[in-house]
C-alpha cells in the first residue's frame, strides 16, 4: 500500500483563501462548492432526494445483489473460479451505485447503508489482482487477454471505481477503496505513459477521474497521465484487436483533441472526454482545450442538441449523427448523456464564468436528466424521446444499466451545482432552497435560500454570516429562459444592476443578515424551434421557467388533434396532488383547451402517447388584396 | 323649436332590462357603460383628467377666444358682417372644445366653464340662420355657394355641433343647444335625401353624430338618414362643384360602403365613416356593414397600422399609401386617426363581443392616442412619428386645430371605454381603477376596479353591489399582449377559466363585495415586426403591457449606436419623479445599456432624437461546419 497525501477539499480552501502558491490569487475560474456543505431543504429537490435514498438506492442494491450478477463476479473473481455473467462493463455499475451510496451517506448518515458499502469494498478489494489490475470480466475470462481491445471498458471501469473511492473517502475518510483504485491506476500507469504503451480508451471516464484523484491525494502524476491518455486521442493509435474496426469518429479518435470543433459518435463518451478535457485545462492552463470545447459546445447546442437537453439522436451509434437531426419519437438521448450534459457544462461555466453554460446545464438537468427516474425513484429511461406512441415506459433495470447507476450517484451530488466560488464573488447557478456553510480562511460563509423554484421565479437569499474581513461579489445568474427580472437587497429595487455575461453583479459591503430578493418573471412561453430541425416545422414547444412541458393522452383525450395557436393563453397552477406535485399549465383558447405537464413528470400515471412538440396553426389572416393604393 | 321625447342613456337601461320591444332581449352586443357612470380613480388617469380640467381646456379656450379669430367667426356671423377668419372648417374645433368642456362638467361640475359654455352656446344660436344652417365661413363668404362643394365640411362641422349639443344636454340637461343643432339637421334633411338631392360629405362625421341624435331623442329620422348618407357612397355622387377633381378613394366614395375591403384615402374621414357604419349597424342589424368592417379591419391592422396603434402614413393625404407602408421618420399617424381607431375598435367590440377589437382600441389609446398631448395637458401632436431626429415638437396650438380639440374632447370620455354590458354579462374592456355606479332595473351594480395599470398587471375587482335577481356573468378581457395570467375569486384560483374571443367568462352566483383578483403577467416584450414592413428589417421594439416603448437622446448618450440582441435582459422600475410617473425600462447585456420610455411620454423633456424600433443584433453562432458525419 502506498502513502499518500490527503488534501481533502483543498481546492476550494485554496481558491478562497486567494493564497495559493500552485493557483493564481486572481484566477478567473469558479470552484464549485461540494455539496457536501450544502443542505437541501426545498421542497422539490427534497423529495427526490428523499425518494433516491428510501427506493433508488434500495432498487440498486437489490439488482446488483440480487438480481443480477454484478456481485457475484467480484466474489468469483476473488476466488479465481466461476462464470462471468453479464456484460464486460458491469463492474462499473457496482461502483456507480457505491459511488452514489456514498454522497447520500455524506448528508444522510445511515450505518446499514455504509456497512453494505464496506461489504462491497471487501469483495472489491479481494477481486483485485495481485498486480493492482481489477476487472471482473478478465479475471474470470483470461487475463491472458486483457489490455488488447481498447472498447472492452477496463479504464472505464478504472474510472468508476476511482471516482467511488474518492467520493467514499470524502464520505467517511476511510482508505481502503481508494487503495484499491490507486493500485489499479499504479498499474495501469505502469502499463502505459510515455515511452511505454500508447493506448486510447474506447470509453472516456478514467481521464475526469484521475483529476479526482489527484484532487484528492496532491499526487501530480495522476493529472499529468490524465493529460497523456487525452493527448494520446487522434493519432492513430486506437485499435479493438482482433475484433473488428476502430471507428475514430465513433471514439471521438479521429483527430487530437484540441483540434476537435464537432461533436461525433457517442454521446455519453464524448461527454466524458469534454469533461476530462475541462478538469486539465482548469488545472494546467493553456492546453488548448478551451477553444476546442468552446467550438464543441456551440456545434452540440446549436445544432445537436434537443429542447431537453438531451443529446446523442441516434439509437445506432448512442450518440450523433448529421447537425439538425433531432427526431423526436426515435430520439435516443440517453439519460446518461444528459447527465454528462450537466457536468461537461458545470466545468464551462467555473472555466469561463459564462452563465450561458449553467443555463445549458439547467436545462439537462431539469428535463433530460430528471426523465431519466420515475417520480418515486424506481423506475428508469435508458432512452428518452420528445413523442411517444404509449410504448415506452421506465423500467427496473437494464442489461447494460449505466443510466440506473449514474442516476444512483447524479441525484445525491445536486448540491454541487448551486453555488461557485473565485476569489472574487459567490456565484449563484441555480436556485434551490438551500442551507450552505462554506468553510473559508477567516470563518464561514453561511447563505440560506429560500425559493419554490421551479414552480415559481420568486428566491430569497439571505447571507446570514460573512468571515471577517471577506467582501465577496454576490452574482447572480439570469437563466437564459427570464427576460424580465427584478433585485432588491434589504427592501431597495437594484435599479440598475450590473451585468456581466449573464449574471448580475451584486458588489456591495455585505453585512450579516442582508437579504437579496430575485424575482425572476416565469411566464409560459412558446417555443419555435430553428427552421434547420424539419421534424419541428409547423411545431411549437412549451417552457415555464427551466422546464420544458409536454402533453400526455390521460390530460388531452383529443391528443391527435391538439394544437397551440397565437391566440392561446396560458394559466399555470400548483397541483399538490398531481404527479407528487407540479404547477400545471392550461392552454387554451375558444375552441381548444390543453393541459401540460412537466416533460420530466412524463410516464408516471397511466401509459398513453405523448409529445413535447406540438402542432401549430398559424393566425389566418382574411386575404384582402395587395394591390397599391393612389389616393 | 321642436318637441321632442327624452331617452337620456335610455339604450343601456333597455338593454339592461332586458325587455325591449325594440331591442331582442338576447341581443349579441355590448352597450358601453357610459364614463358618467364611472368614476376614474387611479393615479395615472387621474393625473391626465386633472391636466385636462385645469390646462388643455383652458388653453383650447384661450386660442378659440383670443388667439384666432373662431369665437369672432361667430361673432360676426350673428351680426351678419365681417370677415371670416381662418379656416372653413374652424367651427368645428369650437364645438369639440366645448364637447369637452360637457365631459367635464358631467365629473367635474364648474360653474365658471358652465357660464362660458352657455356664452359660447348663444354666440352659436345667434350665428344660426333663420333657415337652420349654421357655419360661419359661408355666411360670413355668402351663402349662396353653399352646399356647392361636398369637401367644404358643412355637414362635418354640424356633425361636431350635434356632438357637442349631445354632450352638453347630457351634462347639464340644458336644450339650447341640441335644438340649434336639430334646427340645422332639419335644415339638411330638408336639402338631401330620398327624392331630394344626393350628397356625400367629404369628411365624414355627421353620420355617427345623427346616431347620437337619434339615441338622444329616439326621432329614428336621424338614424335613417344616417344611414341614407352612408348608402350615398361609391355611387359617383361625390363631387366639388367647380373646385377641382373628386378623389373617390380619398373621400372612400369609390363603391358602396358594403364593398370596401380596403382602407383608402384619408384617415380620419375613413375612422368616422366606420364609427357610422358600426353604429347603423348596431341599431339596424343586416345592413351588410359588418362583413364590410371586418374586411376593412383586417385590412388595417394587418397591413396599415403602426405599433402604436396609429394609422395613415402619409403626409401628402393624411392618410393610406400602399400596404406595409410604414415609415417610422416619416410617419403621419394623425393624432386624431388614432383617437378615430379608438372610437371604431370601442364600436367593433360592442357589435362583435370578440376582445381583438378591445386589444387595438387600447394600443391605439396608450399610445398613438395618448402620445398627442404634452404631459403637462398644454401642447399638442398633429403629426406622430415613430422616430425623429429631435426636431420635432408638440405645439400650443395649429391653424388646423382638429388634433388639440380632438384631445379635449376625447380625454374626458375616457370612462366610456372601460366597461360594456350585454343582457348576460358585464364586460371588462380596459384595466383602469375606478368606481362605478350602473343603474339597472332592479337596483344598481356598483362595481370597484382598484390597479396600478399600466405599470403592473394586477387587478382587483369588487362586487359591491348587486341588483335583485341579477346573475351576469363578468367577462374579463385578456388583453393580447399577456399570454399568461391567473385569477381568482375570494381567494380561489379559478384553474380552468372558460374563455370566449380573448375574455374570461366568470360565471356564478355573484354576491356582494365577491372579489376578483386577475394577476396579467406583465414582462418586457422584445417585438419583431412582419417582414413586409421593409422599414423595420433587422430591428425590433419594445412592450411592456399596453405600453410601446421608445428611447430617447436624452437618456442614451450613444444613441445612434443602441441596440437590441437576444443577450439583453430587462429590469422595469416605477420611477415617480421621471415624466410625471413611469415604469422605466433599463436593457442590457455585458456591453450595451439602454433606457426606454413610454412612447406616449416621449418630448417631454430636452429636445433630442427618438425611436421606437431600434436596431437588432443578431446572435453569432460560430460556424463549425454541416458536413454530415458517419460514426
Amino acid at each position: 500500500m502506498r502513502n499518500f497525501i490527503i488534501f481533502q477539499a483543498l481546492t476550494i480552501l485554496i481558491v478562497l483563501a486567494g493564497c495559493s502558491e500552485d493557483h493564481k490569487s486572481t484566477s478567473s475560474k469558479l470552484t464549485p462548492v461540494d455539496f457536501s456543505y450544502v443542505q437541501i431543504t426545498d421542497s422539490f429537490w427534497s423529495r427526490i432526494l428523499t425518494n433516491h435514498v428510501n427506493t433508488t438506492l434500495p432498487v440498486c442494491i437489490d439488482q446488483i445483489e440480487n438480481k443480477s450478477g454484478r456481485i457475484r463476479n467480484f466474489e468469483n473473481a476473488a476466488l479465481g473460479e466461476g462464470e462471468h455473467s453479464g456484460i464486460f462493463y458491469d463492474d462499473s455499475d457496482v461502483y456507480k451505485a457505491l459511488e452514489g451510496i456514498a454522497y447520500s451517506l455524506i448528508n444522510n448518515p445511515n450505518p446499514d447503508l455504509e456497512k453494505k458499502a464496506d461489504e462491497w469494498i471487501d469483495k472489491f478489494t479481494a477481486a483485485q489482482e495481485d498486480d493492482g489490475y481489477i476487472n471482473t470480466y478478465y479475471s474470470l475470462t483470461g487475463l491472458d487477454k486483457r489490455w488488447t481491445n481498447m472498447d472492452k471498458h477496463e479504464m472505464y471501469c478504472a474510472g468508476h471505481l476511482i471516482e467511488a473511492a474518492v467520493a467514499y473517502y470524502k464520505a467517511t475518510e476511510k482508505k481502503q477503496l481508494l487503495d484499491v483504485s490507486i493500485n489499479m491506476v499504479d498499474h495501469i500507469m505502469g502499463q502505459f505513459g510515455p515511452d511505454k504503451r500508447h493506448w486510447v480508451p474506447g470509453h472516456e471516464e478514467i481521464e475526469l477521474a484521475l483529476v479526482k484523484l489527484y484532487e484528492v491525494t496532491g499526487n501530480s502524476d495522476y493529472l499529468n497521465f490524465a493529460h497523456w491518455l487525452l493527448e494520446e486521442r487522434g493519432h492513430g493509435h486506437g485499435t479493438k484487436g482482433e475484433e473488428g474496426e476502430w471507428n475514430t469518429l465513433y471514439y471521438q479518435d479521429s483527430v487530437p483533441v484540441k483540434e476537435l470543433s464537432q461533436i461525433t459518435g457517442h454521446a455519453v463518451r464524448a461527454m466524458y472526454l469534454f469533461c476530462a478535457m475541462a478538469d486539465v485545462e482548469t488545472l494546467k492552463e493553456n492546453t488548448g482545450y478551451l477553444e476546442s470545447l468552446e467550438r464543441l459546445w456551440d456545434d452540440v447546442v446549436n445544432k445537436k442538441m434537443y429542447i431537453t437537453g438531451g443529446i446523442g439522436s441516434s439509437r445506432q451509434n448512442e450518440g450523433f449523427t448529421e447537425p439538425y437531426d433531432l427526431p423526436n419519437y426515435e430520439a435516443y438521448c440517453e439519460t446518461c448523456a444528459s447527465v454528462g450534459m450537466v457536468y461537461w457544462n458545470s466545468r464551462m461555466n467555473q472555466l469561463t464564468r459564462d452563465s450561458k453554460y449553467a443555463d445549458v446545464m439547467e436545462r439537462s438537468l431539469y428535463n433530460g436528466a430528471l426523465a431519466g427516474v420515475s417520480l418515486n425513484g424506481d423506475r428508469f429511461f435508458y432512452v428518452n424521446p420528445l413523442a411517444s406512441h404509449g410504448d415506452h415506459h421506465r423500467k427496473e433495470w437494464y442489461g447494460t444499466a449505466c443510466c440506473p447507476s449514474q442516476i444512483s450517484r447524479f441525484i445525491p451530488s445536486i448540491g454541487n451545482y448551486i453555488y461557485g466560488i473565485s476569489y472574487d464573488a459567490l456565484w449563484i447557478n441555480l436556485y434551490i432552497g438551500n442551507n450552505t456553510r462554506i468553510p473559508m480562511q477567516n470563518g464561514e460563509l453561511v447563505i440560506k435560500q429560500e425559493t419554490n423554484y421551479p414552480w415559481d421565479g420568486e428566491i430569497s437569499l439571505t447571507i446570514e454570516s460573512l468571515p471577517k474581513g471577506n467582501n465577496l461579489d454576490i452574482n447572480l445568474r439570469i437563466p437564459d429562459w427570464c427576460k424580465y427580472y427584478s433585485i432588491s437587497v434589504n427592501g431597495d429595487i437594484i435599479r440598475e444592476p450590473a451585468l456581466n455575461k449573464g449574471y448580475v453583479i451584486l458588489n456591495r459591503n455585505w453585512r450579516n443578515n442582508d437579504k437579496i430578493y430575485l424575482s425572476l418573471d416565469m411566464p409560459v412561453k412558446v417555443i419555435t424551434d430553428i427552421p434547420q430541425v424539419k421534424e419541428n416545422i409547423g411545431k411549437k414547444a412549451v417552457q415555464r421557467g427551466p422546464l420544458i412541458y409536454c402533453a400526455e393522452e390521460t390530460d388531452n383525450i383529443d391528443f391527435q388533434n391538439i394544437f397551440i395557436s397565437d391566440e392561446i393563453t396560458f394559466t399555470a397552477y400548483f397541483e399538490p396532488d398531481i404527479l407528487n406535485g407540479i404547477a400545471l399549465i392550461n392552454a387554451q383558447n375558444d375552441a381548444n383547451k390543453i393541459k401540460l405537464i412537466p416533460y420530466y413528470a412524463w410516464d408516471n400515471r397511466e401509459a398513453g402517447e405523448m409529445k413535447v412538440w406540438i402542432d401549430y396553426e398559424e393566425k389566418k389572416v382574411v386575404p384582402t388584396g395587395l394591390e397599391p393604393v393612389t389616393p
